[in-house]
């Protein structure tokens, strides 16, 4: 007889929900929701691939939070301050592997066509998600600061937007029984509005309001972080700033080294002298614009209703956000 | 237009190849072939099946070797050696992300039933070996030494067993189209095989000859790795040995207050005096000697090729080892 005994992995299970169970937005479980219903789908029937995006994001955060040694996660320790980094590094895997079980529950649930539907989209995302994290760390090991401002849209669509807003909508849209060229619709409509959000949180985290923002402004350029404001700085500065900048932004910010607040502060004059933060929120208005027509294309399918008047919200907040 | 660009992940997908094209047996993709094969299926229909095997296995080596902070893997420096960890992580994360395609991709080759049932198989495997991993290294970080036999059996059943024989041998049995009750069998010897195996490797680890064995002698000593021989000899040794034994077990292979060779030899006698490997022999002959017997069971549907030859000189191989 095979041992089935779960006894000895409960501390296992106990560490998955710690993520999960701090303060978050929860906002790709909520696009999917709210994709779906808007579309006329039930709860019952998305819940489920709801639960397993939200499974992806939080292994996606635990290992992260490994990579890149950060110490803090929603107001807490990261896991592996808590247990190390062998127990953080499985903890994450075992949430990865948890997400199959509903994607086959979903055969029964919501029917064969929609549940391989779904398990395409999951499949694609986990690799372009992995693609994405890939760019980005090798940049770090190399030290590369001369990326175009494609390559760096190119890294955000596939690091951050796929897995935070296309396959959330992609897959609502599947689950409340939506046709292909729909779903292709709002897969590019994801592909936007991801990308506006994620350069305008970049620009917020140099010239926002930090009680409004609610993070550390000008933690990106503690942490030497690749944006597109600070590339634009770059490339609009003289020769000499440049070699300052890049000597700074190569320094680590804990161990031998340290930056200093004069250090950021000169990062921070040269992207205000560039005006790269106008420059990155024009690239974001121009993907947002993008969203915001897709989104009018879509309204006739969406019944009116908290779910549509949601998505309405997301749209506009992240086309004012910008502008 | 969603950018899906590879370019810039190319240097992704080459590091992926790098453990597998390292020598290595290869045991788990084999296995499925050979059972599938020796059941009267193809090996285009189980090929794909066999590649998410050495994927999930060569993704657990990576995250299993940065955990354990080791070394070397298959003669060269492990991954995170040569990239840094952040890297590693990354790169065993892509490769569980490309396991799903060629699980969608069965759909078509095998149908709708066995893909499904194939998938339910994988999903359990990856769900148990996590929590096989949790178990060990919970225990490493409690330093606890007072496990039984039966938790470590269950903890090798999970993290070892499952993915390296049952599942293997149990999709092989599924793809040739075999029914739920032979695949059952098929299971439970995968187990017993599995576990007789570990527990002859960790033996052999430590009584063993290293030029036959391949690995280093009385590394898990060095390691402080929790095995079968090492429990009995703790069990069994006065308290005063124990108090030493688990004081020396509890230093670091490296970093402050070392083990040494002394304290080592210190921990082969506890396990001589107390003839604990034949202990452990003796467990492990009892898990052999019942995979044998369910092997006997299985004959009469293996066909007469060199698929079922490479089946009983692996079972015959198991449990001469254990003699």
């Amino acid at each position: 007889m095979i041992p089935r005994d779960t006894l000895h992995s409960q501390v296992l299970y106990d560490r998955m929900l710690d993520y999960p169970l701090r303060e978050g937005k929860g906002l790709r479980p909520a696009l999917c929701v709210a994709t779906c219903r808007a579309l006329g789908g039930s709860l019952e029937a998305v819940l489920p691939t709801a639960a397993v995006l939200e499974l992806y994001h939080n292994a996606f955060l635990i290992h992260d939070d490994v990579e890149d040694g950060s110490e803090q996660r929603r107001g807490k320790s990261t896991l592996h301050r808590l247990y190390g980094e062998p127990i953080a590094i499985n903890v994450g895997d075992a949430m990865l592997a948890l997400t199959l079980q509903p994607l086959l529950d979903n055969m029964k649930l919501i029917g064969m066509g929609p549940s391989l539907h779904v398990m395409q989209q999951v499949s694609d995302m986990a690799r372009i998600s992995s693609e994405g994290q890939a760019i980005e760390l090798e940049w770090i090991r190399q030290g590369s600061w001369d990326m175009t401002d494609d390559d760096y849209v190119d890294m955000v669509a596939k690091k951050t937007a796929r897995y935070t807003f296309v396959t959330p909508m992609a897959t609502g849209a599947i689950v409340a029984g939506g046709h292909d060229v729909g779903i292709s619709r709002i897969e590019t409509l994801g592909h936007h509005l991801g990308v506006a959000f994620q350069i305008q949180d970049d620009v917020l985290n140099v010239t926002g309001d930090e009680a409004v923002y609610g993070k550390e402004i000008c933690g990106d350029l503690w942490e030497g972080k690749r944006t597109l404001l600070l590339l634009h700085a770059l490339r609009s500065c003289s020769a000499e700033q440049r070699r300052r900048a890049l000597e700074i932004l190569e320094r680590p910010r804990q161990g031998k080294g340290l930056k200093n607040t004069e250090d950021v502060e000169f990062l921070r004059e040269l992207i205000v002298r560039a005006r790269s933060a106008e420059y990155a929120g024009s690239v974001a208005h121009e993907h947002a614009a993008a969203a915001a027509e897709l989104f009018r294309g879509l309204s006739a399918d969406l019944r009116p209703s908290v779910h549509t008047e949601l998505l309405e919200k997301l749209v506009d907040y992240v086309v004012e956000r910008v502008r």
